[in-house]
């Protein structure tokens, strides 16, 4: 990975998706990427053309010709350091979207001295450049991984720096306390104290809140990065296949086209009003109490207990009052905190006002047809909606990083224990060690403490040429 | 289609591959290409970016926001007519590869004043402004649909004009004589010949030379195109599918990434020394004579026919000398023009001395074991060089395009039609008429004639973003 290539090579990767195209972009970067590509480069009377003279972000067109033979025409774009992604001098080459060609102008670019880049290499060497923090560089994944408006705009405010300008507030604050308390180790036998103890336990118990709350904010960042789990469950006739198509054929509703997430599978994601939701198949979970012996049925609940949001499907002709109430109860106590939401299907038939009426004890409940597709979008709403009252407004910061909350984690441990050693006066040794160590945690999210081997494990999970 | 929209809009669509990447780029073409982009561009501070002013081929940093929320970072580089791909004003814009990004920019710009382009309206767009002529333009579609060496070169050299030229020589050729006698219509009365007869005669001699000799190269055309047709033939147990798999697993067999032609497929194309080979999947075929009544046999026999190669693969243990000679007997009647190569397979336990000498006869014959994967590198250069022996050198100019050979065909027809006027001594006025008609037949190819039906018919089969 990473720690095992040399940083000053000049790499070289595609950058657009892989397949056939109008158009396709290689990108080099390092300080021979001007003259690698204009040893391959011809002007139109197939004579040298020359770029490196050229100024900053200016394109040129020109041939890859190779023993007499014409590769393609292209458009080179220069950018010399610093002004670059990486902060290194880039050239990006525009080519005919052939993957033959594609390939072998790669080939070419390995043979006149760039190396194929690693995943995710362009973004880390802009991170060692230090055109952006490691929070940022992580959020350029997740804005290319973004697939509907929550998520996109959650990964865009962390990769302008919104969560990384938090961080480092807290930082500042805490490095203040620590240079004084560290002052006093250095007068350690005078027993002074520079940083006031009430000052410190004050900020200590301000910067808690605001680790707890980015803790706590990771709930609804998974959930926005990986979809709202909603799980359909109801008998096998209640019609559920027939309203998962209904969401899936809407106009509105944008099918991701994550591999595996097909109508195939288990799972089927779906975006309404730039919310993705997660629709996980609960296929054979019945919930009638003679059945609930039946293997398979436990396994069903988890997948309830799991989803944020459980639809309750039942087939208005199907199912009596009493049995409905009965159903109802059986799922309430399986639910854990899962929202409940009774839809009331095959209403197409039905006189509308004997079914409220019969219904109106339950709440929230829909009304719909999925065949006639009547009350789709009521439903739709009330899905925004619920999720709406979980969670959130997207300009608050929302941690959506594993690795983020497990460093507030060890950021929150270390801030008990500064509480602890205040409380029961600890030396100022004491106290600095714990201060260092929330800071170091801290530092871990933005990359100003880090490590070959922390860098290595999130770049190569970028994809090539990023 | 192009027909039925205005060639002054302003139009955009991606240009990259679909899918995510770690860039796409979004392309515009038109008179309001650069002023739609500035009204959606923000400098850092969010404040207006201003991009109209700066020179053609120079690329700006800036950022694209909706409502206060900002959609992406981009690259915009700017292009000003006539110096971009369309001949209009161009503006390429490089985005994060998130397809919700994509598709969010694109509504923008659509919102902004631009509409969808249409397949190939870009390329169409610099044909009507006279940057290619039509088979240069066709030749763009040939070469981002390239997948190996020889279909890259072909479609290379026809899209930098060597066809178009070729074909402009006999135009002009023809065009002199059909003026000449154009004015000898003029002094019908008078009965003089401005155009010698017997010059013309020549001279429609050496273009139908020229005419039938690329008509008949597009048999190798669209054997470059598509793939050389090979079929295995075989008893079920020879080992057919033992060899494919192993020409397919062989490091330089690269398979097509075209959608269908996947191992479950019943064609499975490999590329040998940059040659394209489409094997043909016979499974069924069964050639002794026990069998020959078979439903499904004649269909066999059908893919032989039509293949360019047939490897007649057999076991070396279970076959026979003289059931061999009874099995190659029988596919030589059915083989037509196509040429048959013997593989003789298991030769792993097999003295090789013995085997030679009991083949002996038998030409050409290669001795492989697909499971050992023995002889493989010698079958494959026996393929490229049949290949190479049938053909061609691609530095002649090969028709890959059907609709090029129709309109040869028509001009073709035409030319014979002025031989015979000629040795009949028609009048000047009929000659004319045949003349116009093989001029027209030959400007169809470039595009010097041509209809928006024409153009609709071609630029539809481009990918949208060409």
């Amino acid at each position: 990975m990473a720690a095992h290539h040399s940083h000053t090579d000049t790499i070289a990767a595609l950058a657009t998706p892989h397949g056939a195209g109008a158009i396709a972009v290689i990108r080099l970067s390092g300080n021979r990427s001007i003259a690698i590509m204009e040893s391959m480069l011809r002007n139109k009377r197939l004579e040298p053309k020359k770029i490196a003279g050229k100024p900053s972000h200016t394109a040129h067109f020109g041939l890859i010709v190779e023993n007499d033979i014409i590769i393609d025409e292209v458009l080179v774009t220069i950018f010399k350091a610093p002004h670059s992604y990486t902060g290194e001098e880039v050239v990006e080459l525009s080519c005919h979207g052939s993957t033959y060609i594609q390939q072998q102008i790669l080939q070419l670019l390995y043979k006149h001295g760039a190396r194929p880049a690693e995943p995710g290499e362009f973004t880390l060497r802009a991170f060692l450049n230090g055109k952006f923090d490691l929070s940022q560089a992580e959020a350029v994944a997740d804005l290319i991984a973004s697939n509907s408006a929550t998520s996109h705009q959650v990964a865009m405010q962390q990769m302008r720096g919104g969560f990384s300008n938090k961080i480092k507030i807290l930082r500042d604050n805490l490095v203040n306390f620590a240079s004084l308390i560290e002052l006093e180790l250095d007068f350690s036998e005078e027993d002074v104290e520079f940083a006031d103890r009430s000052d410190l336990k004050k900020l200590v118990s301000s910067i808690q809140q605001i680790v707890d709350k980015l803790i706590h904010s990771f709930e609804v960042g998974n959930v926005i990065k990986h979809g709202i789990p909603v799980a359909i469950v109801g008998k096998p006739n209640a019609g559920k296949s027939t309203l998962l198509n209904v969401l899936l054929d809407d106009d509105r509703a944008i099918v991701s086209d994550i591999p595996g997430t097909t109508r195939d599978t288990i799972e089927d994601e779906i975006i309404i009003d730039g919310v993705l939701f997660r629709f996980i198949d609960t296929a054979g979970i019945r919930t009638t109490t003679d059945v609930i012996e039946q293997i398979g049925v436990n396994k069903a609940f988890e997948v309830i207990k799991k989803s944020a949001i459980v639809i309750y499907l039942f087939d208005v002709h199907e199912l009596s009052r009493g049995d409905l109430d009965l159903e109802i109860k059986l799922i309430q106590e399986h639910i854990g905190t899962s929202q409940l939401l009774i839809v009331a299907n095959k209403i197409d038939v039905e006189d509308m006002a004997d079914l409220k009426k019969e219904y109106e004890h339950i709440e929230p409940i829909i009304y719909i047809s999925a065949k006639e597709k009547k009350g789709i979008d009521a439903l739709e709403q009330k899905l925004v909606s619920l999720f709406d009252n979980r969670t959130v407004h997207t300009t608050e910061t929302i941690v959506t990083n594993a690795r983020h909350v497990a460093s507030l984690h060890k950021a929150a441990e270390a801030l008990q224990k500064i509480q602890q050693g205040l409380d029961s006066r600890m030396p100022g040794d004491i106290l600095a060690l714990d201060i260092r160590y929330a800071l170091n945690a801290l530092g871990e999210i933005t990359g100003e403490v880090t490590s070959d081997d922390l860098l290595g494990n999130i770049f190569s999970k970028f994809c090539i040429g990023k």
